[in-house]
């Protein structure tokens, strides 16, 4: 299944679409924090109002975090030797740990929303395409062959950051965080529609420029590694979402460094869920 | 004003105190986010209960954040050089820049509760003693000279810390939002006792042995900066709360460093909001 939330006549709802073009909505759910809750649907409710995607805004499925999303920082080898060539700082070779971080979310847009540009705050704005994992029921103490039965499904997360602040706090967490820095979208497809762990195409292209090109198969800390080690010392509650990670390609590991300006469109695409495309506005 | 969460009866009720001792239910505010919302009271209702604090349980005045909690790392001159010391990281020197992070926090417990030790995942289990700002109403993009009016109150926060997973994940995030690792309490102050900016005593002892000892003058980046900083990019909720940072005397500035273990007591103090204390539980 896919799980939407969108914007039908100023109200919002939840929606789920077996094919991705026939969207249904789920009226008895009143956010996708319910219907995480419930463990989705096994199957469109007979009685479900079926809408046009014309008629519907999709919003980001998760448009108000209960929580900060949890990041993974450098979690594509690729990744890390152009970040270390931007900071100066080493992230490669032995690293038996991963980096984790945060993002706080006031609100996440969803999918032709715009991202703003900071103009005069930020100089260095960059994209991070990524594989969310949303949790689907709390987490502690969970075991490595338990994981599955505590995924909901997976979206994708643009984890946009502003370089100069990310760097001048010492710590990420600000420069990651700014009103407007974690689109997510354009769904959520639930766990059963990959094998586990799934191994799909993840890119990104900017202005139809193809700047990512990988696949979640290769993450350096797997989704597995990543709750057991999480759940050991936190509890990740029904409707976290973890971003797992983003691959080479992005704007500060280009040669020069090239960021993110207004009138910019970043399309973030992994196999299988579809396409979080956003724009900069200046 | 004093405000309080409490629990009576099993049932979480929030209350006040003009004088710290005579307690009042404040039965119209379902929890602290409610009571800050409506920007608190400005004297006790005349129909308010009175209850005795032997009938009621004093939990964190705000257990269950809505976000996670901002923190300010090494803004105090001396912490700096202790944790330099300790990390081999420079902090100290030319800062023209704040350390922001935050805490992750599922439940946030209140005075006189335990704090888990994590004996197996955690071999450096530290103490921060800091006054936590709570943000009073939505703050963005806030002038130097309205910072005051976005001010709800002031708290005490432990920023419980484990060093060894603080060091190896290299982000601090993980290694400061373990579940129980932001004790806060006893109460929320309302802004109006103090000056501004508070320029109040905060000290912390472990078993009775004062370890921290110093104002909340010396903040090296003051709230104003804090906040004028923050909103530029970040809408604070209201409800929020910001640990400012904790001054010299943690266990990993001590000579040798010197941890927390099972049955240690830690007392966070602040004149004029009074102490928080935990016990470490193993």
């Amino acid at each position: 299944m896919r799980y939407y939330t969108v914007l039908l006549n100023d109200e919002e709802k939840v929606a789920v679409s077996a094919n991705g073009k026939d969207l249904y909505l789920l009226e008895n759910y009143k956010d996708m924090d319910a219907l995480i809750a419930a463990g989705g649907v096994q199957e469109i409710p007979k009685d479900a109002r079926k809408v046009s995607p014309e008629a519907v805004k999709l919003l980001s499925p998760i448009p108000r975090p209960r929580q900060d999303v949890l990041c993974l920082g450098i979690n594509y080898t690729a990744h890390a030797e152009e970040a270390e060539r931007f900071s100066k700082e080493s992230f490669g070779g032995e690293r038996p740990y991963p980096i984790f971080f945060s993002k706080r979310v006031c609100y996440s847009q969803g999918t032709d929303a715009p991202i703003p540009a900071y103009t005069g705050l930020v100089d260095s704005l960059d994209y991070e395409c990524e594989l969310g994992v949303v949790i689907g029921k709390d987490a502690k103490n969970v075991k490595r062959e338990d994981v599955p039965d505590y995924i909901f499904g997976y979206t994708i997360v643009n984890d946009v950051s502003a370089r100069n602040l990310q760097t001048r706090h010492k710590q990420w967490y600000f420069g990651k965080s700014l009103d407007g820095f974690t689109p997510m979208g354009p769904c959520i497809v639930s766990a059963d529609e990959f094998a586990f762990p799934p191994k799909q195409r993840i890119a990104c292209r900017i202005n139809g420029d193809l700047r990512q090109d990988s696949s979640t198969a290769n993450l350096i800390t797997g989704i597995t590694d990543i709750i057991v080690m999480l759940s050991e010392g936190m509890t990740l509650k029904a409707g976290t979402v973890i971003a797992t990670g983003t691959p080479a390609g992005v704007g500060m590991g280009m040669k020069p460094p090239t960021f993110l300006k207004p009138g910019d469109v970043v399309e973030c695409e992994i196999e299988g869920i579809g396409v979080l495309r956003n724009y900069i506005e200046g």
